[in-house]
C-alpha cells in the first residue's frame, strides 16, 4: 500500500511547492479551512478547468435527499439527509491582457502553497507563464475564528516581465451542485442578488422538500478593497454577482484586492434580516480593517493551542500529524453552539452527508473534554439532550418505547437510508449515554444529571427494555438483529458490544434515578415494575462467550466462521472494502473496526489485564481497521497492554491517516471525527490517562524510538501539563487548585511539580 | 380482514354491474387482457379523469433504472430493471355534442363489465348522463392468441334519448409514465408517428441508459374501420397521433368502429422494418375482418381449456377463482418464446419489475408440465439455460465461482438492487437445478440433461462449492450470510433449506454426471478434485436439527427467538408488513412463507409423514403466508397429511387471492405467479398427485365441503382427466398409450377407465 503525502514535513505547517494537478482534490482536502460556522475546501481563488472539488459548507445547512430503495418497509427513512455544497463566496477570476489565468492550462514556473496551523491561514503564491508573460498570483485568506461570519481574503497579482493589464474579479456564485446528488438535481433558488461599484450580494435559498424539514436562506455580502485600477465594473448574472477591476502594470506595480466576505443565514437571523445583518457586520470589519481582522483571529488560535498542543520531541512527522489533527478538529469544532455537532468530514467534504453520529460521543468528547473548557463538550451532550423528543419520534417509528437517537442526524431525525444501519446499529444510543457517564465523571458536574442527562438516560432505557427479547430457551435476555462497531457484518445476534452497553445503561440510569429529587422523579414517570425489569434484564442479559478460548464473542455465530487474520490477506486485497464484494466482506471473519475491543476500551476498569490480553490477541490480527476511528482504540488498548511496538504502529497510522492518506479517500474530505484517536492514542494510550471514579490517573511511558512528548490537559479548573521524557514524567500544575491523583497506581497530590523517575517503575 | 370483492360469482365470467369508482385500480387490475406477447390492465377506452393506473406492458421491454443506495459496496447492482409502461394504444376519446365523456365525472345509468375467461374477451357497455342525454356506449376487445401483435376493439356509442352529435377519436399515446419510476423520469422518445384518414401509427424507442442495457423500439400502427360518419381527421402531436369522427345520429343509430392495432417491436423485427412489418400484419388482419379475427382468437383459448381445466362441483366461488387463475396464468405465459419468462404481477402492473424470479421454477413449471405441451415448459429451462455466462459474470461479481442466477432478471443479468436479496437469497439458484430435474422427472426427456440441464447444474454446483465454507470447530461445511425463503428474515446462517437445496444440486449433478458421454464430460472439464470436494460437502453439510423439538430448524439462532404464533396477533396488525416495522419484522418469529415446509414440499420422498408432521405442526402455526406464494405449499402439505379443513382454508385463499383481494394490493396487479398455487393445491393436494422416479401416482380425496371436482393433465404424451367424487375417484385415458401408474399406493395399468371407490381405502 504506497500512501500519498503531498506535503512536507513541518511542524507547524503544511507545505509544498510542487502543484500535482492529479491529486488536487487531495490537496484541496487537507488545506480546508473552516471556523466552526463555516468552511471551505482548499480550492483557488482563480479559475481552474482541471479536476477539482470546489466546496463550501455552512454549518447546520442540510437538504434531505429523497431515499429510493427496492421495496419499501415500513420505517424506512424517507430521506438521506445531506450537509449542502453552498454558494462559492471566495472566487476571484485573474485575466492578465484579457486572458484568464487557469492554473490546469498554464504553465507553473513555481508554486508555493502553505497551511499555518499556529494562524490558521492558508497562503498560495504562485508564477505562472500566460504567452510570453511570467505573472505571480498570490493569496492570503481564512475564516475568522473572531467574527464567524468572516471571510477575508487578501489577493494580488504582478506580471513580472512586461506592461500588462491586469483584471480582478472577485464574485459570489451560486451555480454550484453536491457531487453526491442523486439525480444532479440543484438544491438551491436565487432570493436577491446585486453589485455596485465595491460590493456585491447573493441571497439563496434551499428548494422546497416534502418532508417538512426546514428550509434554510443563506446571503453572503462581500466587499472588495482595493486602488490603483483603471476601470471598474459589476454585473449580475443568474446566481452570480461581481466586481471587476483593471489595473495597468509593470514590473514591480501590482494589482491588488482585499475581499471580505460575510456570510449569514436563517438559522441565526430573520430571513427578511439576512442582507442588513451582513451589512451591518461588514461594515464592522471594513472600519476594523483586514490586517486587525487578521490578528484578532490568530489570537483565537493562540488561546486555543495554549490549552491543546500536543508536543513530540523526535519524530517531527508524528508531531506535525497530531498537531494537524486538532487544528482541523477545532476548525470543525469548538462548542460555540449546542444546534451544531461534528460531521465525520466536518466541512470538508460531501461525504457522510455531513451530519452527526456516534463517533461524536466515542471519540470526540474524550478529548474535547480534556482540551477545551466544559461548556464545549456540554454543547455536544445539549445537542442530544435537545433532540430528546425526536429521538422517541424515531422508536415509535419502529414500534419501540422510548428513544432511539439517529445514526445520522442534523436536526434530530434520521439522515441515513440504510435498514442495517438505522434499524440495527443501536449500539449508538449506548455511547450517548457514555458520553454523560464521561462528562459527569471527567467534570464532577452532577448538576447536568439532574436537569439533563437523566432524561435522556431514562428515555434510552426504556428504548433497550422493549428492545431486547426474553429467550425461553436459555433463560436469558438477547439482543437479535443488530449491527454491532463492525459494520462489516450486520444483522447479527447477541452482539457482545451491543448487549454491554445496553444493560450498562440500564445500571446507570437505576444508579442515578436513585439520587435523584422525589420531584423529578415523579416528572419522569419511571414506574416500579419498569425498574425490577431493567433489573432481571441487568441480571438475565446474555453475553456471549467462548469457554474454550476464554474470550468474548463477538456475536452468536462469529466463531462459527472461516477465522483468518489479516496477514493472510494478500496487499493488493487491501482495503477490502475496495476490493472485495460486500457479501464476501460480510461472511468473512476480518473486523472493520475496534468492537469487542470497544467494549473493553469504554468499560476499562471492569476487566482484568488477562481479559484485556487475551481478547486483544484473538480480535486485533482480525481487525482491518478500515475505519479510521478503528486504529486509536486498539493503540490505547495496546499500550496498556504494553505491547508498544503494536501501540506506536496503530499510532502512526491514526496520527498521518489523512496527510499520508492510507485509506485513500482523503480526496473525498478529511476524516475529522477520527483525528481525535491519535489525541487519544497518546494520551490515553502512551500517558495512559483514564478517569475513573472521578480519579484522574496516569501511567505514562516514552515509545522507544521518541525522545519525549508533551500535553496539557483542562481537569476540574486546573490546567496540567504532562511531559514525558526518557528519564521521567513531569506533571506540572498550571493552573487551579491542587489536586488529589494517581501516578502509575501511586496516589499523589498534585501541588506545582511532580516528577515521576522512569527508574521507580 | 375485511377482503373486496367486485365482480359476481360466475363459473366462467368475472362480471359486474356497479361501477365503484373508488375500486378502480382493483377494477383495472382483474380485467387486465394479455396474449403472452403483450397485456392491458382494464383501463377504459374512454377518457376517465378519475385515479386509474394506465398500463400497458409489452413482453420483454424493460429499462435498467439507476440504483441509488446509502453508501454503494462492491458487487452491489447498478440497476433497478423495470418492465416500462408502453404506449397507451387502446384509447378512444368520445364526444357526445363536443362534450368529452369521462366515466369519473358523467352520471352512469347503468354498467356492465365482463370477463368471458373462457373466450378471453373483455365486454363492457354503460349508459351514462350527459346533461340531459343519455349515451350508451359499449366496448369489446381482446388480445389475440391467433396473431400476437394484434389488439381488436369493437366500440360503439349511442345516444338513446335525442339527435347527437357522437364523436369518436381513436388514438395512440406514448404520453406514458412508470408509477415507480425513481423520479418521476421518462423512459419513451419519439422516432416516429403520423396519420391518415383511416390510420395512425407512433413509433417509440426507451431513452439512452448507461449500463450498456438493450434499448427497444416499439411501433404500433391503428386502423379504424367505421363508416356512416359525416366528418373525419386526423392530427399528430407529441407522441400522439389519432383519427376523428363525427357521426349525426339519433336513438337508433350508433357511432361505430373497430379498432385494429397491430404492435411489433424491436425485439422481433430491425428496428427500420417496424413499421413495414406492422402494416402487413394489419392488411392481413384487415382481409380477415374484426369477426373472424375474435373467432381465431376464441378457437385458441378453447383449446388451452380442453387441457387445462378444472372443475368443482358443489363450490362455485372456488369454481370460478382456479379458471381465473389458470386464464391469467395462460394469459401470461404460454410458452411461445424462450427469451421470456413469468413476471409475478405478469401484464398487470409494474410492481416487481415485471422480471423473473424463482416462482417460475418452484411454482409454475409444475404446474406447466401438467397442463401444456412440454415445449412449453422446455421454454422455461431454456430462459436460464441461454443465461448461464450472465449467472457465471454474477457470481464472478461476488468473488464466486460457478454460476449464480440473478434474483430478478430479464435478460440475464441481476434486476434488483437490495443486497439482502441479490446477494443472497441464493437459493433461487437450487431451484433452478430442481426444475431441470422436476422436467425430466415429469416428461422423461433424458437429453434435455446432455444438451442443456448438465452444464447449468455444474456451474450451480461449482458456485456452491465455493460459497460454502469449512467449520473447524462443528468439523462442518455451513453457508452463512443467506436470505431463505422466508424473506421476513435476512442474513441468516444455515438457512436449512438453502443448505437442503445445495447439497441435493451437488448430489443430482455428480448422478448425472456419471451417465454422460465422455466428450461431453471432457467439455464441461469437472475435475477429479473437484467432484471429492462435492463429495465432502454432501458428507459434512450441516443441517440445523433440533434433538428437543424433533424439527428441522430454520436457520442457526431461529428457536433463541420469541417464538410466537400467528394466533396471538391482533388481526388489525395484519398483514405484518403493512402495519408492523421492517426491523420488529426482522426480528419476530413469524414466517412470510414457507421455508423448512418448501424443502419438505420439494423433497417430499425422502421425508416420513412423521418428520413431516411434526415440522408442520411446528412451522404452520408462525406461518402469516404473506407471501402469495406460501399457501399453497402449506394446502399441499395439509392434505398429505389429512389436515382436511386445514387444507381447504389454505387452498381457498390461494383460489381467490385477487378475486377477493386477500393482501389488499390486487390494485398495484395481480399475484400472477402464485396463481399456480390454487392448481397445485388441488392436483397434488387433493389429488395426491406425484411424479416419484419417474412414476405417475395419485391419492384423492375429496374435502366435504364439494361434491366433487375433475380435471385433466398431460403426462409423457397422454392426455389423463381424474374425477373424484364423494363415491370414488375415476381415472380415464383421453389420448395416448396405457400407463403404468399408482394409485393410493396400488401399482395399476391404466387402459382406458379405472374407477376407485371411496370404500376402498
Amino acid at each position: 500500500m504506497t500512501n500519498q503525502r503531498l506535503f512536507e514535513i513541518d511542524e507547524w505547517k503544511i507545505k509544498t511547492n510542487t502543484f500535482q494537478r492529479e491529486h488536487k482534490r487531495l490537496q484541496e482536502s487537507l488545506t480546508s479551512l473552516a471556523n466552526g460556522y463555516m468552511g471551505i475546501r482548499g480550492n483557488f481563488e482563480e479559475s481552474y478547468t482541471g479536476d477539482t472539488h470546489q466546496g463550501t459548507y455552512i454549518a447546520g445547512v442540510w437538504f434531505p435527499d429523497k431515499t429510493r430503495v427496492g421495496w419499501w418497509k415500513n420505517g424506512y427513512p424517507e430521506y438521506f439527509g445531506k450537509v449542502i455544497n453552498a454558494m462559492n463566496f471566495i472566487g476571484i477570476d485573474v485575466y492578465l491582457d484579457g486572458e484568464k489565468v487557469d492554473l490546469n492550462q498554464n504553465e507553473i514556473e513555481s508554486f508555493d502553497l502553505e497551511l499555518n496551523m499556529k494562524e490558521g491561514i492558508l497562503r498560495r503564491s504562485a508564477v505562472v507563464r500566460i504567452q510570453d508573460k511570467m505573472v505571480r498570483i498570490a493569496s492570503e485568506r481564512f475564516l475568522s475564528l473572531d467574527v464567524a461570519q468572516l471571510c477575508a481574503i487578501h489577493y494580488e497579482a504582478e506580471c513580472l516581465t512586461d506592461e500588462a493589464v491586469i483584471t480582478l474579479v472577485p464574485y459570489l456564485d451560486g451555480n454550484v451542485a453536491n457531487e453526491d446528488a442523486n439525480y444532479e438535481e440543484r438544491f438551491w433558488q436565487e432570493e436577491a442578488k446585486g453589485a455596485d461599484s465595491h460590493q456585491g450580494h447573493l441571497v439563496e435559498k434551499t428548494v422546497e422538500n416534502s418532508f417538512g424539514t426546514p428550509r434554510f436562506t443563506v446571503s453572503a455580502v462581500m466587499a472588495n478593497m482595493t486602488q490603483g485600477f483603471v476601470s471598474e465594473s459589476f454585473k449580475t448574472a443568474g446566481m452570480y454577482a461581481e466586481n471587476r477591476y483593471s489595473y495597468e502594470t509593470k514590473p514591480g506595480i501590482k494589482a491588488s484586492l482585499q475581499k471580505m466576505i460575510i456570510v449569514t443565514t436563517s438559522r441565526d437571523f430573520e430571513e427578511t434580516e439576512l442582507l442588513v445583518k451582513g451589512r451591518e457586520l461588514l461594515a464592522d470589519i471594513l472600519q476594523q480593517g483586514y490586517e486587525e481582522a487578521r490578528q484578532r483571529h490568530i489570537a483565537e488560535w493562540k488561546e486555543r493551542w495554549a490549552k491543546a498542543d500536543i508536543e513530540i520531541q523526535g519524530d517531527d512527522e508524528l508531531q506535525q500529524g497530531i498537531r494537524y489533527n486538532i487544528f482541523q478538529l477545532f476548525s470543525t469544532y469548538y462548542g460555540a453552539d449546542s444546534r451544531l455537532n461534528i460531521g465525520p468530514k466536518g466541512f470538508t467534504g460531501e461525504k457522510y452527508g455531513g451530519a452527526a453520529y456516534w463517533d461524536t460521543e466515542a471519540y470526540a468528547v474524550p478529548m474535547y473534554l480534556a482540551t477545551a473548557d466544559p461548556e464545549v463538550t456540554k454543547n455536544l451532550l445539549l445537542y442530544r439532550y435537545h433532540h430528546l423528543e425526536a429521538a422517541k419520534r424515531n422508536a415509535a417509528k419502529l414500534g419501540l418505547k422510548g428513544a432511539l437517537y439517529p445514526m445520522v442526524t442534523f436536526i434530530g431525525d434520521e439522515c441515513h437510508n440504510e435498514w442495517e444501519i438505522t434499524f440495527e446499529e443501536i449500539h449508538r444510543n449506548g455511547a450517548i449515554c457514555y458520553a454523560i457517564y464521561n462528562y459527569i465523571n471527567y467534570t464532577g458536574d452532577r448538576d447536568y444529571m439532574k436537569e439533563y442527562g437523566i432524561d435522556v438516560l431514562v428515555e434510552i432505557s426504556r428504548f433497550w427494555a422493549d428492545r431486547v427479547h426474553f429467550s425461553k430457551r436459555k433463560n436469558k435476555y438477547m439482543i437479535h438483529g443488530v449491527t454491532g462497531p463492525n459494520e462489516y457484518e450486520n444483522n447479527v445476534n447477541n452482539n457482545w458490544y451491543t448487549n454491554v452497553i445496553a444493560a450498562w445503561t440500564l445500571e446507570y440510569t437505576l444508579e442515578n434515578l436513585a439520587g435523584l429529587p422525589a420531584e423529578k422523579r415523579s416528572q419522569l414517570g419511571v414506574h416500579r415494575n419498569e425498574i425490577e425489569m431493567w433489573k432481571d434484564i441487568i441480571d438475565r442479559m446474555y453475553y456471549p462467550y467462548s469457554e474454550e478460548l476464554n474470550i468474548f464473542i463477538q456475536h452468536d455465530t462469529f466463531l462459527d466462521k472461516e477465522l483468518q487474520t489479516a496477514d493472510e490477506l494478500d496487499p493488493d486485497e487491501r482495503p477490502l472494502y475496495q476490493n472485495w464484494s460486500w457479501d464476501k466482506i460480510l461472511r468473512s471473519s476480518f473486523i472493520k473496526q475496534a468492537d469487542v475491543l470497544q467494549g473493553i476500551y469504554l468499560f476499562n476498569h471492569r476487566f482484568t489485564l488477562e481479559e484485556k490480553r487475551r481478547n486483544f490477541e484473538f480480535y486485533e490480527p482480525m481487525t482491518v481497521h478500515e475505519s479510521s476511528l478503528s486504529p486509536s482504540v486498539h493503540a490505547v488498548l495496546a499500550a496498556e497492554l504494553k505491547m508498544e511496538k503494536k501501540a506506536l504502529e496503530l499510532y502512526k497510522r491514526t496520527a498521518r491517516l489523512d496527510l499520508d492518506n492510507y485509506n485513500h479517500d482523503t480526496e473525498e474530505g478529511l476524516h475529522i471525527t477520527s483525528m481525535t484517536g491519535s489525541w487519544l492514542a497518546i494520551v490515553q494510550g502512551f500517558a495512559g490517562m483514564r478517569v475513573a471514579n472521578e480519579t484522574l490517573s496516569f501511567a505514562p511511558f516514552l515509545p522507544e524510538e521518541w525522545d519525549g512528548y508533551s500535553f496539557k490537559i483542562n481537569y476540574r479548573k486546573r490546567l496540567i501539563s504532562i511531559t514525558v521524557t526518557e528519564k521521567s514524567a513531569v506533571f506540572e500544575l498550571l493552573k487551579g487548585e491542587p489536586l488529589h491523583m494517581t501516578v502509575c497506581g501511586e496516589p499523589i497530590l498534585l501541588n506545582g511539580r511532580y516528577e515521576r523517575w522512569t527508574s521507580n517503575e
